[in-house]
């Protein structure tokens, strides 16, 4: 076998994390928190590839995305291919593709990985997890609260408090509806919504400028709607039938007990492809005051497919912006091993009464690791405590014969003879 | 927004698969019988980024592996990155990069995706699934003993009989010396291993023509010797350590009750990085006769970091030939969805306590979903009979006034008349 020359470094791709084991407990802890709540109300899981043809990406994505933050390449074959930056085209590709066989509406949930090519920072990193949840096949409102209700049960269900978070809501055909009454064309409309969503990551004065630039001596009327919900819905009329839908989603997410419900004009979603209901958890801490995820309805993201229309809603939840909430609120759980029992050997001569016992052990459910070494039984322990395993037995002479065994527990000291029987249960009380 | 030109495909990238849930549920069940096995072994998860720097398979992977199937590209900034075509490498990179904070031996496992750029056929995918489990820190047979138990063990959670597939097992040391005997140099022993490795794969004539160039006149000699174990340990002599440990790992499989082992001389495994003990499972099935998976030891893969030495054991295996397996031995179960009961209503009015009664059965733990279209009732229950969902509920008038509800069984047609509490245990009766 050749050596290599030079030495390979250990740090991971600039960018990604490693998932030690204390890392992917807490991962493993969120997806199972999400997969409880979005299971208990009818969502099944699907996935995907990360490699999707380049092609997915150039519609509706958003010019910034496509152009400056993929991964994409050509294979060998000459492809253009993209690690997918969102799930949202990959789902609307696969029920595009599959819709004839396919009973509506369908309730469908992930959690896949996505890429994006960004400076690594806070919150930031180029390969995230993201549960992604979504409803096709209703138009009914009652599909935009089931989604919405969901986001705000994973919440709590990770035991965040009400007052910890805060669900902004907006509809993307109000602000279609205020953008028809100053006139303004395809072209202008959407210049103006992207204006208005990098409204909080850019200066007063560069959004005036912008705005000014495509609303002209409108500018300063519509920066005072910007300010005042009020305004802004008797500008439009309240029994504009977007308005009261909206309007209906909040009564109907406040009589259901979800009160930390606002409207916010100036949601917009970065995605070109939300057509309505748009809605954004935020971080009420004012340590970490920031977007912790969101969604929205969008029906007309098919048609790239030039499948018939299907309407669709949901939302994406990733887990770098989760994780940075739950620490922010100290709702991340401590580290535990899955393995409970080690079992050591006071001689190389009982291996084959270790393996035995713990083959049995294994036989009732039980995690159980064994030591190899040829180590000291001291040493031994402290390899389990180091590992977190909760119990050990140690296995010589006395134990072979007389088949009772010391368990000890590592937390408390506490040590306690038990027959092989009664193992599993000093492990797993009876509650 | 704007409308696309040309109608997006609906198909996948190339030799990769979409997971509709019913695939996702077989991958599910894979993976969850995989990990009941490791798990109870006292393996705990870990997890890494499939992005790479390109260097980390450079050094050992084999050159086929590198040059010729990888996904390699550079990034924006330059960076040689390749979507890992194995796990292996990323471990033995994480051990090293914690080496200090470890406490070894470490068993760890996960469930990574893996990437080769290869022409799509059965069994051969482009993106696919793979168990890694790996031991390390102890040299003692004991590790190699315990890999190959689970190996084993995972094939009896999946329902397989003994008779049904095979462990094959190898030492690369045996190898080793024989070509020693031959006194052939480094690169011709390297040579030579790839050419027995290819064995099956090309044709006798081909083979013997290989061997023939790498061991001149010895070659007929050599011939003899792979075709009989007898004569190859003879002429290595069974007091040989190595022959010694390879008959000990067997006995010792054998008199735990696994008794579908044996010694495969020409059992060498594609990577270059294996020291020591190697193996495969094989198919015994005449139509689906070839490995379904394998690994070994490679307790020198720490080199290429730098690190000291560090004994490791491990396998990977991969979903796609598993589920080959498990098809053509009938072991893969009937899809069942996660949802249990669909609610259903006679008139959009009952829409709150629809979703009343649903979430009042959330908080219970059933997974309920709820019809939102404005179909007939008759219609509703056959979008639940197409979701495979088992239990409906039907909400009017009556329902709202009595609060007692039908709960349809949609597999057998029987109905029962409950209670708001007896839902549940209908649904999910006390056995």
């Amino acid at each position: 076998m050749k050596k290599t020359a030079k030495a390979i470094s250990t740090e991971p791709y600039k960018g990604v994390r490693d998932f030690y084991p204390e890392d992917m407990y807490i991962q493993k802890y969120m997806f199972q928190k999400m997969r409880e709540v979005v299971e208990s109300f009818g969502y099944i899981e699907y996935g995907a590839s990360i490699l999707e043809p380049s092609e997915l990406y150039q519609a509706k994505s958003g010019e910034e995305i496509v152009n400056d933050q993929t991964y994409s390449f050509k294979d060998r074959g000459d492809r253009d291919v993209t690690l997918r930056p969102e799930m949202t085209p990959t789902v609307a590709r696969m029920v595009a593709r599959k819709k004839r066989d396919l009973s509506f509406p369908i309730r469908w949930y992930s959690i896949p990985n996505l890429f994006r090519y960004e400076q690594p920072q806070r919150g930031r990193v180029r390969e995230h997890f993201q549960l992604n949840v979504d409803l096709f096949g209703s138009e009914s409102i009652n599909a935009d609260l089931e989604v919405i209700k969901i986001a705000y049960q994973i919440m709590k269900n990770f035991g965040a408090k009400d007052s910890d978070f805060q669900i902004r809501i907006n509809d993307r055909k109000i602000a279609s509806e205020l953008y028809k009454l100053y006139n303004l064309n395809e072209t202008d409309s959407y210049k103006l919504s992207k204006v208005i969503d990098k409204k909080n990551k850019i200066s007063k004065e560069s959004f005036e400028e912008a705005v000014e630039i495509i609303l002209k001596d409108k500018a300063s009327e519509f920066m005072v709607l910007l300010t005042s919900n009020e305004k802004l819905l008797t500008k439009i009329g309240e029994n504009n039938p977007n308005v009261k839908n909206l309007i209906s989603i909040i009564e109907n997410l406040t009589s259901s007990g979800i009160t930390n419900v606002v409207f916010d004009q100036t949601l917009m979603r970065g995605f070109d492809y939300y057509t309505g209901t748009v809605f954004e958890i935020f971080d009420t801490n004012p340590e970490n005051k920031r977007s912790i995820f969101g969604g929205g309805r969008y029906d007309e993201l098919l048609d790239i497919f030039d499948a018939p229309k299907m309407p669709a809603v949901g939302f994406g939840m990733g887990d770098v912006t989760t994780e940075d909430f739950l620490e922010t609120h100290n709702l991340l759980p401590e580290y535990k091993s899955n393995v409970k029992l080690y079992i050591c050997k006071l001689d190389e001569k009982y291996s084959s009464e270790v393996e035995a016992l713990a083959d049995k052990l294994r036989k009732k459910g039980l995690c159980v690791a064994i030591d190899l070494s040829d180590k000291k039984v001291g040493d031994q322990i402290k390899t389990a405590d180091k590992q977190k395993i909760p119990f050990v037995i140690c296995i010589g002479e006395d134990e072979v014969k007389k088949k009772e065994f010391k368990i000890k527990n590592l937390a408390t000291g506490e040590e306690k003879t038990v027959t092989e029987d009664e193992i599993a249960s000093v492990i797993h009380p009876i509650k």
